[in-house]
């Protein structure tokens, strides 16, 4: 069994990964942190997974393991990665510090200096149906944020094909536990509950990222205009996203072209019109494509923002990294209803 | 006209009663006060009321007025109200502060000794459909709790009548906007958005208000056992209670003594299942009652938690303290979808 | 008193009319007619309406009236009116069937022909705000669907003031009241209660309406690519629309032109981030703007569906046909909360 | 492996049953029925089973299995249950038509005569952590309503006890994917989506059902008042009870009652406050209680309806029918947020 810990584990993303790990068959929860939880049974923080791990939360890690995923928040996963990676575990960070290639571009859009340019230039951005190749030799992978995954995943094939011209329109829709654990005025049930609220609109973080994720699929430059908006669920979200082929293809050709694109990729499914409930709870990604007038296609992308969207990518990278079944562990099917 | 002022109006309940006194005929809602936000235009904090109101929020009440809605939280209120009585100000107050008739029983639940036993000797318990005469020549009216004003209006008439032996169980459930605006881990949408939970099981502030009003009513010693719920919609209230009756009566008889209890009173509705989008937005409660067996009786009521569950119930005590027509200024239907 | 008829009063936009209606000074609610309900007093249909209304639904019209609202299906509206019309009733019909001009046009998305080409030739199309002028001589009003309200509302003044290229993506997102009081399997709760689903994508009828709507505001032809999706709320609407500027403004200087093409217009209403609870229940509309790269502006749009974009601005619109001020029975604010 | 057929596989528990089976290490799903939809790929139906299934729906089952579960509606099964046992097939049927032991209250209850009186006789009621022996032994298992599962393991141990006088309140709330896939005005997400209805209050067929079972775990009469709510969620269920003890126990007192009443049964977890979200997706309930004013008990429980609710408690059934582990195939977690 491989070992895994989770670093910063009292979030979302830890309890998720926790969730699909602690049934994981290769790759073995060994241990949690949490520094406000240190010495809490996990599963009186989680209490789904009571019977399922008997660990309590360590205020720092130490426990011997293979692996840590790192679900704690930008700007303190470069501080950790480093000492971890020299004691030769290889990590998966769920942040956004490793994300961005460009250190000036990472100051830019996260306020501050990047302070682990070494690790910056070793990581590997952990798209996983996108560059499975890169990840398997990897010791540090970023793993991507939940818009990026689902607009990229369901823009990739049109990119890649060279039929697009260089601007995409994307606009997202995400349920409520994207914006994390800790309550604030826009996740008050009584603000959010009963509408559908965009935020960030041209200045979300998640900008550059998709647009470096697109660029690198298409080689060339790649305009991004990308609105959020805060959805009344707790799970799901779904991207709706509009290009321009610089030539005319029908709705088969396209549905061909992303058919090829994806043989083989377990967790990307095509379909007409993305579903989140068929995904909810497992790492599925479902894509759909629409031609609309004016050569416009419209795509739509829709997952789990904390499955597909985070723990169940980070876990497909980890089963990459150590050249496991990519599905091992995450081939569970999604609620469906 | 009449001139009023909401004291703390930066809250739900503050904004409701904005919302409603904006459009009243006879009284006008003259002055705002907010610490936190003095110096704002009210129609920056509350949206919706742009092109409403001109008022500014001032820091403390400068502005001459008649009459002010204490929009402040338990403990607050008690030492606003005697100074502004002073002046001759009447008062509705929306806190718990001049609920409970006894100080001892204040302090067990509130945490705190009372400050003002003069104010609270004074004060009328302004459940306006059952008290109306008292509310007439008061001024200080304490303005009931959303889940009192709920149960006790669906359950007066049987206890009015001494069919009921003396135990009631009320099973109670609230939209998130009950529990205010600041957000907490409760009322995180991630955690409260698919769920229903109960909270504070036996041990609300409600119970004894809820108790004190029911014996009020009956005349004899009530036992209740109340269990909160939070739903996940924003505004809205359903208290589903259950009776035993000392002696048998069917439906037909127990619907009369309801039809004749509140015949004449404008906002009380009964329907044989209560539904909260009829009453949304609205002063009006819906009640609604059934028999099973073993001589238990099912009642149910609905109401908006923040118009006839707050700040509507409270402009209705504001008309009856002027001898007004109760229902000035809140004669509009709920949004029914 | 104008007198006033809803013809089939049994859905939600019906509901909707008379809820507004029941309470609006100028214009009385004086009879209601649904096959299916005929003999029913409207408040049991409506139980929100009870102590609003004594009408009971007529099978047909039978009561003398001066203006009659259609909230009939499409292609039942084309078969009533041009009858009522030659009684000298005026008629603001809800249904699209004389929203597009041109009767090819609505053959080709409505599926049927038109069968009252007089009466789609002197129909006027009720987006109040841009064509009151029109409207006010009209005996026919075409009253705009939601979705075209919302975004043809949000973009006008763009479109008039011939900066924009001719193309706008339009991505909407409507609550589920607008698809209308019959069950159906899309708009079962279980379906979309924990979903955001888009539908129709490309091909919803409302497409060529805005389309006609915009080419009218800017004088060029416009090509509309329009994708709506189902909300899991009940109430409200957002349209995030992307256009692109032929030439680079700042976002004071689009500011400013919002500002004054809006000028003395009181139901629309400019604000940053567009709010549906602050529109909820009333017939306002919220609009923002945000600059983007590339020369792109992103447009936001908020209103209730069923008030700004059915009933209320039927409403506004009968106000006008009649020279009453057009804010009359509709000067409350929305909810906020 | 044992080999098994879901009859009737269009609806949410058919769909449930297989999302389950189709990772079940020792029950393999080998034929889905449905007449409607004859011929088509159950992942045409169920998109998230894409991938793990490649079953098309049968009309009728043709295929030779080990086992049934009959998700048919009530009264359907009843016509088909014997023909399978005379197979020697084992039969689990998630309908009401064998939970009544009684012909005569399941005529009064369900509106006909039973067909298959023999069946009844054999049929063994499976509540799993109750009659775990005598499911052991059976070929007929009638599965539990959700309703019933939630309530009577909540109320048990305290059933069991002799402690209580013989009357039950439950007041119970489920989330809409319980009154099935078809759609009704009820279900209707204008309807439902911003509301919590009680319907079919003291006559929902579960009432006999929690009575006959409460009744057998408690060797007494017991009179149960049962009211239920429709939620504003998908999935999840919360039933709050209400009984009164014959002699007084405090808190400790009664939750070592219940930690010794379901040691060892994986699938009943107690907890101070039941969560829904803890439970979703899974096979697990779990309980809560508190004891208020008056010897009054309040036991609260929360399971996901689908699965402890129906699919996940039947497949649990089936493992003990078949002497597996009753927790093969069901071991997971539920999704907790």
């Amino acid at each position: 069994m491989i070992r895994a810990a989770v670093i910063g584990g009292s979030g979302y993303t830890g309890g998720e990964l926790a969730r699909i790990l602690c049934r994981h068959p290769q790759i073995e929860l060994a241990a949690m942190t949490s520094r406000q939880n240190a010495g809490t049974p996990v599963s009186k923080v989680l209490p789904a997974l009571r019977g399922f791990t008997d660990l309590s939360f360590e205020a720092q890690l130490q426990t011997d393991v293979d692996l840590a995923f790192l679900a704690t928040p930008h700007g303190a996963s470069m501080d950790l990665a480093p000492e971890l990676l020299s004691r030769g575990i290889k990590v998966v960070d769920l942040s956004g510090d490793y994300r961005l290639r460009d250190a000036a571009m990472y100051e830019k859009w996260y306020g501050h200096p990047h302070r682990d340019l070494d690790g910056l230039s070793r990581a590997v951005y952990g798209m996983a149906e996108l560059f499975r190749e890169d990840i398997a030799g990897a010791d540090l992978v970023a793993n991507p944020g939940c818009y990026p995954t689902c607009s990229v995943l369901s823009l990739a094939p049109l990119m890649a094909s060279g039929l697009v011209d260089g601007k995409v329109i994307i606009d997202a829709k995400s349920g409520t536990s994207g914006a994390g654990i800790e309550p604030t005025r826009a996740t008050h049930h009584s603000t959010c509950g009963a509408s559908i609220t965009p935020y960030k609109v041209v200045g979300h973080r998640h900008t550059p990222e998709i647009r470096m994720a697109l660029e690198t699929v298409s080689g060339t430059d790649v305009g991004v205009v990308f609105t959020p908006h805060l959805l009344p669920i707790v799970r799901g979200m779904l991207t709706t996203s509009y290009v321009v082929l610089k030539k005319d293809k029908n709705k088969d050709e396209l549905q061909a072209l992303y058919d090829e694109y994806y043989a083989g990729r377990r967790f990307v499914r095509l379909t007409p019109v993305p579903s989140i409930p068929s995904t909810v709870g497992s790492n599925f990604a479902e894509v759909g494509i629409e031609t609309a007038d004016m050569g416009t296609v419209v795509v739509m992308g829709a997952l789990d923002n904390l499955v597909k969207g985070a723990a169940g990518q980070a876990i497909q990278n980890a089963n990459i990294v150590f050249k496991l079944d990519e599905t091992v562990g995450l081939d569970f099917p999604g609620l469906g209803v």
